[in-house]
Order: structure tokens, then sequence, then C-alpha cells
């Protein structure tokens, strides 16, 4: 038996998230279907970590484990002549049967992508979170400061999300902006549920300059929800890399 | 009665292109049946060209005349409360009664895209022509100097095409990159039909260097289809500016 570590990029727009539903085509349902009709055996598909309805995905990964004889770097392109257009497995590799796609990985960077323009934009509508106004670009950036390092984030996690540990690490947080598109990227050691679209409505917040980019240090410190900005809309969330050996930093 | 001059975004892939059509929903018609309703008369779209099946709009231009008493600034957002979310009007204004959409038109750009990935992306599916192989961008940068100016555009014209006067001046034509993503932006005084489909093809192949930039010249010259790329796909292809008076170029 082998354990195979796919790499996946998906456009959510048209799934309920990642995680197999009764009555819903998600991701995960997809995806194992069409494994086990490449494999030819029953199997289980274990993600790096759940994605919502209709977030993206530049490079998920997950592993499951197969006895068929299709060497593991093929597996990608005999996958994926079995799936949809908006699922495509882009490498496949065989790792230790020691490996987990989720308790292995060492960091997760996620991006969120902003459109500003005062119409509701149609090429952008599925994968931007459209905002009608000028964003101050420059608190924004600020902001992004406070919450690199180790902190407790309590305030940034969903009311269901059940964890009790909310101490998380970010490795990194900053704006790239260009044209009318401003994206938010973050990399941690882990997330709470919602964490990444709160931060980007707590930003949106500073942006939009509801209140000033030291703010963010305060709702940190507070560990209270209500402080924070909005959750974001799913369809401007991207999970971007998720890493299980931990790479120079630039 | 007044003249109105309409600017709009639209995201081609659910429609049989601009022009009205039997038994296909077009953008042509979607606008006019919104627009009837919001200004409550029948009236005629004109656009300032068609665009093909399945091609895109940054910011195509139409004209229409009206009776109706909205101020003219607002019928963009008037007419957006009817269309879907793939077609919208990002602006309204009046103009003189002589102008017109198309034949007032000085010049035009499009951008064609390209994304280069080995495995096909489904983020990108809809927006821009794969590539499953990297482009030699110096060589194709190099081609494009040979499109700006005025020459007989012949060869790089759908077999379709009636046109008889073939000369175009092309003001601008540039290769830009990041990432993955290939843009080519060309303007000109217009456009025979296909002919940027026909051009990011030929582009392709000196990306591809099946041709040196120098063979693009010999195509002008010798004015044969067969001797440019292939027709590249629609879903690449945006209209980007129609420009009316003419801007101080960069």
């Amino acid at each position: 038996m082998k354990r195979i570590l796919i790499v996946i990029e998906y456009d959510g727009t048209n799934y309920k998230g990642w995680q197999q539903q009764k009555d819903y085509a998600t991701v995960q349902q997809t995806l194992t279907e069409a494994l086990i009709v490449t494999c030819g055996h029953d199997l289980t598909v274990h993600a790096s970590g759940r994605t919502d309805d209709g977030v993206h995905a530049i490079a998920q990964t997950a592993h499951f484990d197969t006895t068929c004889t299709i060497p593991p770097e093929r597996i990608a392109a005999a996958v994926n002549t079995k799936l949809p257009d908006d699922i495509k497995v882009l490498k496949s590799f065989e790792v230790s049967l020691d490996f987990h796609a989720r308790f292995s990985a060492k960091r997760k960077t996620y991006v969120y992508k902003f459109y500003t323009a005062k119409v509701f934009s149609p090429l952008k509508r599925f994968h931007y979170t459209l905002v009608p106004q000028q964003l101050n670009i420059e608190a924004m950036k600020k902001a992004c400061e406070y919450l690199e390092g180790t902190h407790d984030f309590a305030a940034f996690k969903s009311t269901f999300c059940k964890l009790s540990n909310t101490v998380r690490t970010m490795y990194s947080a900053k704006i790239v902006n260009y044209e009318n598109i401003i994206e938010f990227h973050v990399c941690g050691n882990g997330f709470l549920q919602h964490m990444v679209r709160i931060l980007a409505g707590t930003l949106l917040e500073v942006g939009k300059e509801k209140y000033p980019p030291e703010f963010v240090k305060e709702i940190i410190l507070k560990k209270d929800r209500s402080l924070a900005g909005k959750t974001c809309e799913p369809q401007g969330l991207y999970l971007k890399e998720v890493e299980y050996v931990v790479k120079e930093q630039n």
C-alpha cells in the first residue's frame, strides 16, 4: 500500500465547500469518486483542512492510500480525466505512511482578494469581494504588522468554533495591491474557523477608516469577537499553499 | 430626445456574443430588454462593435436614444437593477445626437490573456487561454514591435471577413507579464474580424519558438492567412477600452 499526496486547485463557486455532505456537491466527494474510479478501490481522501462553501484553492493538499499500480506521479493526470473542469489535481507523489495531509502540515498560506470598484464587477464576481469605495492601503498595511507573531486570536474565530486553544503564530501578514486589486496574504501555523475572513473583514474596516490600524492590537488583547470586523464573503478567499517542510523565509 | 452613451462590463462566458440572435442569449438582447424596461419605451442599442461568443468586455461602449426623464448619469444604476450579475453598466451620460458608438470611435484597445501552467487551471478556465508550456516572452515582445504602425493586416483576418480595406494602424502592441500570466495589449484605429485572436495566435507561435519574431514582418508583407497562427480561443479576449477623443499616449 502506498500513501499519495495530491495538490489540488479548485474553483469553489459551484461546491458546498470541501467536506462531504448529504445532498450537496462538495470538492471532497467529487474528488473521492474520481479517485475511486481511477484507483479501482474504495478510499478516503484526507485534506489539509476544510474550505467553506464558495472558497477556492490555488493549492489544497490531501492524502489517500492506494494499492493501485499507477505510478504515483501519474495519478494526477489519470484522475484529471475523471474530474470536472473546476477541480484539477496539479501533482501527485508518494509520501511515507506516517505522513498526514493535516497533521504533518507546518504552515498554511491564505490569500483574500478585494476588488474596489464603484459598480459591481461581472468579471470579478466569483473571485473577489467587491468593495464600492477606495480603501486606505497604508492603514491596512500598518494593521497587518499587528497580526504578525504569536497571539491569542480568540477575537477572530467564528462563534461556532469549538477550539479552546486559540493561540496561533502568524509568520507573515501583508497587503499586496495593484490596479484596483487589494490582496491580503497571511501565512501561519494554523487558523481558527473563519479566521482569515474575519481578519479580512477587520482590515476592511481599517481600510475604510472606521478605526485606526492600532485598534487591531486592542482587538487581539480584548479577545472580543464583537470588536473585530464582519466575516468577509467566501468568494474572495483562496487557500494558496500548505507547507510540510518549512522553507527559508524571504 | 436624448442620446445616451453607456460603458458596459460583461463576462461573456454565458452569452453567444454581443449581437442579437434568434434562440440564443446575447449581451445586446439582454441589455436591450433591461433598457426598455428602465426607459419605458422601445429602443435600439448600438455598440462600438460586436464581440464574439465567449469574449469579455472590461469597457464596451454603446449608445441609444431615449425620451425617458431619468437623469442620464442615473440610467446606469437604474438599468443595473434589471441586469443579471454578468452584465453591468459602469456609467451612462448624454452625448450629442450626431455621436455614434461605432462610427465616432477613434481607437480601441483589446487585451488577450494567456496563462501558462502544465495542468489545466480551474480558476482561470473562463478568463484565460491556458498554455501548457513556458513561452519565450522576449521573442513575443520583439514580435509586437512589427505590429505597430500602419500595415495591411489581410493575413490576420478571418476567412469569413468580407472587408476589402484591410489596412489598419496599431498605435501600440505590447506584452505585459507577471507570475504565469502573459497579456497582449493592442490599441488600434480598427480591427478586422478575429484579428486580435489571430495576432494572439501568431504571438503564441513566436512564444513557442515555432518561428522567430522577424517572421511576423513577413506574414504582414505576404498577406497570407495560412502563415499566421491559429485563431486563439475567445475566453482569453477582452475589449478593454474604446476611445472617442484621442488621449495623449504615455
